[in-house]
């Protein structure tokens, strides 16, 4: 089947903008996304979009994917929402990236985009709960902190690792925040913060937690057939693999590992013809940080409970040979829900084509992105490579 | 690309069942579509699952996809939720389709399901309602049957038409309905019945709306590559087409057509290399009696405002040229929202295979169903073929 490839990819600023709707911000990014086509693109040159979105708040529920895209002028074209909670929009771009292999769309458009800070703190609970399990999670009084508490508890039970490990992981994603203009706390933060904020859910504290976070980011995907008419320097899509688990974390064999990231990784490294010590740099989902020492090892950066000698290492530091989360993570970048998961493919784009600023990674070829829905209810990795000399 | 085939397909019956959940409602879809698979079919066959639903109700809002599939026991699979209101199931087959063409799924599982019973009117009407244009339509007090109504003020008073026309949609769809045990309303009802029952929103009465139904629909599609393994009577996805248009009905120039649908006809035509004249029978989206005149003429079976005549003419009678709804469509049948597009392709399916009981058309070759979305931001159509010796 034709290869694909990214063209183009752009994201709005990730903050509290509870002033713009879903429409405007993912308009915003959509026009990053097109600007940042070498050669340009036209509007009726898009044969296809499908965008990523809880819909918290509700308001436009349905029909959410053509009412953003007439408001970009993109009349008439297939146009639809997909949903898997903080997943969306990676597997947004992974729908994209079968319309054109299936010789159905020849480029298409895929992103996400959530609005979260125009409401109270009980009406975001009550959306961000509706990802978890229903009937045994959240009506139960769960929410996804006291979920990955559970992890976290587990982990540091199991191996040798301390909650100091858990912060390290915030101090190294807010310095890299702290070089990135799109992110929502982009500052930095010693680990005498990172341990000393107040409990979320023990044993995760503030700093060990994502923000809530307005966003959108939009990803432009051509085939291999028309890719030559928008660029001599695209990325391509490498491998893309996705998987489901158990959405309920009390019917998992394991607290120690997100199966679904595991198998995700292994599919897109097995399609890609990588392992993953091919990996220059990668983009995870941190959104507690127990989530990115998991990261670690189910994507193979290292082996069960090596994580936090990673950490201790300064392996995935920005200077680091592996580095992880240079534009924040969802940590310090922030966290729109529908929208992470395309902004992470917009983070991998930037730092392939050279264009970081000061997080710019050291001349990349090949970088992965990893995107999970709940607490593990689905996962999706993509491996991207910079194709020189195209 | 290679082509898809629909190899299984099922549904629950839809109607009122407040007393089952979501996950139960899409198990037993998905059994029936299991055993409609001549040669059977393993769970660990089945590579993909994208499941349509909006989601009524708001309890499993996040990672309902997944939290379907694993109740399957189909684990660990890529399996995510798409929703575009009414056509969410519809795409959702699309979706499916494009997984098979583009290579990364031998067999992939689409369908979808609506709970819609178990909460008050109010409930339902706002659940509905998040379909609408949010800021211009549904804040301001427009219902479905609201713009259905506009939609069907404009058309009467461009043509030849009248109020009866109306209820010969409802007359010919209950009388289908009532040959089929897997409908919500299966009753007959006469032209008087269908004239004189109280105004919804003038000019649609009770019988010219659709009830609110439960239901799940399920569909299996497999490649070329595998097909011969499941069945030696599959049946062809001949073309597929889809399309948005401005979801609220006042950006659009005309009322008296769905332009989404028309392009959708015309894409899905043009696919397979057909015409409407090649069309054997077809499903198509009477959320409203109106939506069934529209129809008519988006898909080209007549002229604009032709549609009249093919009623009085009783062309697409059960017994007619060209027999539309023979399922009672989503007046009789029902219209679960995330489960009618999938549900549309059941029934082909089955009409496809000889299989539809009382309601059989004669011996057809290519059944077309058409979805749409609210009142035609989205819409898609696919043609389906029986392949005669494979």
């Amino acid at each position: 089947m034709r290869d694909a490839y990214i063209i183009g990819a752009g994201q709005t600023p990730f903050g509290s903008m509870p002033d713009r709707s879903y429409r405007s911000l993912f308009l915003t990014a959509f026009e990053r996304a097109v600007e940042s086509v070498p050669h340009g693109i036209d509007e009726d040159e898009i044969d296809e979009a499908v965008i990523g979105s809880l819909g918290v708040g509700g308001r436009q529920l349905g029909l959410s994917g053509p009412a953003a895209t007439e408001h970009l002028g993109l009349h008439g074209i297939p146009s639809s929402r997909i949903e898997n909670a903080c997943a969306a929009s990676g597997y947004s771009v992974r729908q994209a990236v079968q319309a054109v292999k299936s010789g159905m769309a020849d480029v298409a458009l895929a992103g996400g985009v959530e609005v979260m800070t125009d409401m109270s703190g009980d009406m975001t609970k009550y959306w961000l709960g509706v990802s978890g399990e229903t009937e045994w999670e959240r009506l139960t009084g769960t929410t996804f902190a006291g979920v990955y508490a559970q992890m976290a508890s587990a982990y540091l039970d199991r191996y040798d690792a301390t909650r100091e490990h858990l912060s390290m992981v915030a101090v190294k994603n807010h310095a890299n925040g702290a070089k990135n203009p799109n992110a929502h706390l982009g500052f930095e933060c010693s680990l005498d913060d990172a341990m000393s904020a107040p409990d979320v859910a023990h044993p995760l504290n503030l700093y060990h937690c994502c923000p809530t976070s307005d966003g959108a980011a939009a990803v432009l995907v051509a085939s291999e057939d028309v890719v030559d008419e928008y660029t001599e320097e695209p990325v391509r899509v490498a491998g893309v693999g996705a998987s489901s688990e158990r959405v309920g974390l009390f019917q998992r064999e394991e607290y120690t590992t997100i199966a679904s990231s595991r198998r995700a990784g292994e599919t897109a490294y097995d399609r890609a013809g990588l392992g993953a010590s091919d990996i220059d740099f990668a983009e995870v989902h941190d959104c507690f940080a127990i989530a990115e020492l998991l990261a670690y090892e189910d994507l193979g950066f290292c082996d069960p409970g090596g994580a936090p000698q990673l950490l201790d290492d300064g392996v995935t530091d920005l200077d680091g040979d592996l580095p992880v989360n240079a534009s924040g993570g969802l940590k310090s970048k922030g966290h729109p829900i529908g929208a992470t998961g395309a902004g992470q493919i917009a983070e991998a784009f930037k730092q392939l084509r050279g264009k970081a600023g000061e997080r710019q990674v050291e001349d990349p070829t090949y970088g992965l992105t990893h995107n999970v829905g709940g607490s593990g209810g689905a996962a999706v990795v993509h491996i991207l490579e910079r194709e020189v000399g195209r």
